[in-house]
């Protein structure tokens, strides 16, 4: 968490958030502050409670995990006060995504030029993600996949491993992180091959190495070309 | 800044540093604390520096601007303690890396699939930075560029400028930060086609939109495709 974040907690009068992430926050939410927290899929509802209370003079903090810019809850909640013509300021505090709190634990897969995608179809079309998949790996881009999948969604990752070992030596490192930075977090650097073999949910995050990604020590390290 | 990399600033017996990224953090070293800083392209003697005062048993921190995963220094300390042998622990702290910083003062354009590209030749062949300038463009990614060009190097932007016109309209939204963070930043949303009239150096940000992406009120918003 970064400073800015914390000191926009502590000092809100109202949080508005995923019941899950209003969660790891509670131990800094000061009592007198009221927390407005929702379900997965009320998002649109959140960022409309969040401008109606700004609108009543209420200092409002919308939370996300991660950087509520990277499939947070920062767009939403501009797109719902422009539509309202809500006369309110906004600002967007950035935070640390998963891609790189992941990142961190494995090493340093990302010293180079990387690609992010969420494998989620619910609000981006099947056909659009697979597109950005083949170009992610034809060119070879460290990829990071978010939202990998869930327990009724586990055909987009199967499909996004194929897409995969279409460019990539089955051999590639590869890292999987679970609840990256909360309670029960889990970290293995395995191989493409080894992907599906593993515990894999929405709380997980995955790099895939691109073709000169090594591992060094226990870790996953991109080269970024220095002589060394 | 997060709470964990003030921590390990404050706590280090050695920081080891970029003079500029050090004199950044100088308020919150403490007057004990040793520091090396050198000049920029001298980042494998500032790994055996570290690794070096590490193996003395000394407490070092190694800082980087952003995230130190992200074309920063975390991954040539990793490979310097491996070829050294030296057993000594290496914890990776993540941080906000620009990308994301430059989009919450931007708005919110990376709340879809985006891919991060440094322009900088020094370290990656021109030949692949074309390569992947392509593939995300053709794919519709969200595009992040870092070090877009600096006073010596001033071709590799042009020629991003030509690729991405070959795949996105000239009115798409981009959005140009100076300094993210630090004394000084400027920001400046404009089109693809308004880029090269912007001052642009080493220290911007440039965040291109991909075919949804809108400006909303003043700022660049990358639906996330939510029923508003």
């Amino acid at each position: 968490m970064t400073l800015a974040a914390k000191s926009a907690v502590e000092t809100a009068d109202v949080i508005v958030g995923y019941k899950t992430y209003v969660k790891l926050v509670e131990s800094i939410i000061k009592p007198t502050t009221e927390t407005c927290s929702g379900v997965m899929g009320k998002e649109v509802e959140r960022a409309k409670i969040a401008v109606a209370k700004a609108l009543d003079g209420k200092n409002v903090a919308v939370i996300s995990s991660g950087d509520p810019g990277v499939y947070g809850m920062a767009g939403v909640v501009l797109e719902v006060a422009t539509l309202e013509n809500a006369n309110v300021p906004i600002n967007i505090i950035p935070g640390v995504t998963a891609a790189t709190a992941a990142a961190a634990r494995l090493g340093a897969p990302l010293v180079s030029d990387f690609a992010v995608i969420s494998l989620s179809d619910l609000l981006t079309p099947w056909i659009l993600i697979e597109k950005r998949l083949n170009a992610a790996a034809r060119a070879d881009f460290v990829i990071v996949l978010y939202n990998p999948q869930s327990e009724g969604r586990k055909e987009p990752l199967m499909k996004a491993y194929e897409i995969l070992l279409k460019y990539r030596k089955p051999e590639t490192p590869i890292g999987i992180v679970r609840q990256v930075g909360r309670r029960g977090e889990e970290t293995v650097v395995t191989t493409l091959w080894g992907l599906l073999g593993c515990e894999v949910d929405m709380a997980t995050t995955i790099v895939v190495g691109n073709s000169t990604t090594r591992v060094v020590g226990k870790r996953m390290v991109t080269p970024r070309g220095y002589n060394l």
